[in-house]
């Protein structure tokens, strides 16, 4: 029976003890979604160059956030993550930008809590960034796409 | 023709100048919902006293994340936040939480980023708080649900 | 019946509403002790010029923590701080430095934690510069001096 | 003779050079007391279900404060925790709440400081927590109580 | 006679009393340069659309380093600043960088340091995206530009 | 042909990928000038004791930014360093201060601009304890001046 991990049998919320664990290798994929109005999607997609480059924006703001996780999710165990990347695919006519968030770390814990931060801060900084132009924007479907590495094994998002 | 007003003319990322604007009293209100496996949502409300308190630490997380949030969305100016509350409501059938994040700012600038941001962080440690049980939970539909306060005046979400 | 502020009625934490104070300008006073070995209170007094001001660090250690206050407390207000004073007095016969910090500001609402925190802070450094000579210090009798301005008006320290 | 490691022989504050160091399994207990008032005493543990858990929100505050510890106290080399647990006894007749923090880390420093500021954090934000009650609350009595792995081997407080 | 005004009579370091200042606007302008080889200015000039936006990402850094100023600076006041805006000028021939950045606030400090932080940043961040390519650059000629508001009243730098 | 590795072949800023490098011991030297007037010169090194130690408070605040480079500089690696020391020679007659900066790390990726980042940040330092006196102050020549360790070899500055 699997239970919470992050509470001793009093209730007590703990960081749990990863310090007996190996380092391995291990990887996480999360990503997510932002619908946004036909104003948006035209604005961020027909930029000429350097006319503002909200998705770089967006990117960088996604990797500065996957180095915060363990200062923003209270029981993250603080991790030296040794690779971070961000994707975007552009879906102009569904008005979705889909975030791809890539990290990698050789520790004693997973990166899956980083990857999701690093797609949620992107996310929210597209949503930022364009604003002014629409306030209705949805961020959707933030989920862990896949993990591998780690003692729990290799794992692939299922759909509910 | 609105426009983006995080970049300058020639497309440069900007902080935008709001220092001749007189301090109004601003609300947010953010929520979004994150969608968890039967397991999850039985053992977060099936919860004795002291048993595992998952809204609870969610709930200080989103707090404490609505203060960092000019240091997690870039272009965000530093604001002192008057107040901020974290409310959830658990669908138990639809295996379904939902989070509400009230901000309130005397200030310059609205404070929709630290809402949103609130309902992020709450979410993502939810499922940090409940990965060890159920990888396969999905974060969605965060949005600005209303807004009062300042020149831009009220508004109010319409779903796309 | 005074009760908690800082949760509403069904016990949810809450950063409490100040956005409808007016600012006023405050004052809080807080100190504490720590309770060190005769070689470590020697090395401290005795120190020739620049041979290590181990006061000079935790006086700015407690200056910075100040400032870090509403990051480190969960559900205080971020306050811009108008000053910050550390001072220390050093019994040397009772093997005793006693720390006080001042903190002031122009805001809607106290610096008590933020002077509390200071103290803490300076005498957590205090025992971080010299434990390698002693690690038995022991820090003591951190309290609430005084406090003047807002709407509970102004306080003394009743010791207990 | 022991001498301060933080001050090289010209008195200038350093971080002291550990890279040469095994990494090993170290552990820290630190503790420590805040004495309030028989209301405070009452409040906190005569709450009912959900009535405002001050202890829950103390012990989260604990576990974020161990990692911020590098932050915090300025000679303090990054540390990568690999578990931190707060625990309270309340002794209602003695109105005194004590906090026990233990920090656990493979690595090349030791936890002390982590143990420390985790048990500070923790005692500061009950007292934030409880202040609208009282505000003549005291910390006491915060020492490191043991400490195991390393190279200056291990160590139990004796009282002074 | 001129003197320090972050230490007091007894030469203890001191965050300065502001609160009965009033709030006034300030503005500060600070600029440097970075000095690279002629591969990275050809590298940095010849971009093609995406191919690595060097000063895109160096202009983030130096807005966010705006904000990390009072938690960078020792004794900065903590500011709430209105406005930060970092421009570059490229000069080929002279393989040099030059970088200004102007912060506005309405407050009760001026924003110099604030200016002379976002340079800085914006600069550091340029060597780290180039250092691959060469590790000699230089940075050169860091200064406060002009400053208006305040007490002090307007400044322009005399070079020495 | 060397290339920026902080971009992918798309021109993504990108946080590369050190997980497969062995850790190993690297250290970097890096350093800078400020100049400053005679008045400020002549406050900084005819101070009696404890009448304001300048340099003493810039040093700290070197040590301090070291460790928060990777907060700082959005594509750096977290870092744990291992050792950070920062020296000043002062030239009264040319009022000038030289700041070095000495950063060691048993990792995967190098301290460059940890050292560059501790120079900068106590450089600052000083502008900002004497900016009441001379605000025409300069930060000048901020370069590595050797690096140690890693695939990349060593390095020693050369002055373009």
């Amino acid at each position: 029976m699997k239970k919470f991990t992050h509470f001793d049998d009093n209730g007590n919320a703990v960081m749990v003890d990863v310090t007996d664990k190996q380092p391995t290798t291990r990887v996480a994929t999360a990503c997510g979604d932002i619908y946004v109005s036909e104003d948006v999607i035209h604005a961020i997609t027909h930029q000429e160059v350097k006319k503002g480059d909200v998705l770089g924006v967006a990117q960088l703001a996604g990797i500065m956030g996957a180095k915060k996780t363990s200062d923003i999710i209270p029981l993250c165990h603080p991790l030296m993550i040794g690779k971070c990347q961000i994707d975007f695919e552009v879906f102009e006519k569904e008005c979705r930008i889909h975030a791809i968030a890539t990290v990698k770390v050789d520790g004693k814990t997973g990166v899956e809590m980083e990857a999701l931060t690093a797609v949620s801060t992107a996310l929210l900084t597209i949503y930022d960034m364009c604003k002014a132009i629409d306030k209705s924007m949805r961020i959707d479907n933030i989920h862990l796409e896949t993990k591998t590495g780690g003692k729990s094994g290799d794992f692939t998002y299922k759909a509910k």
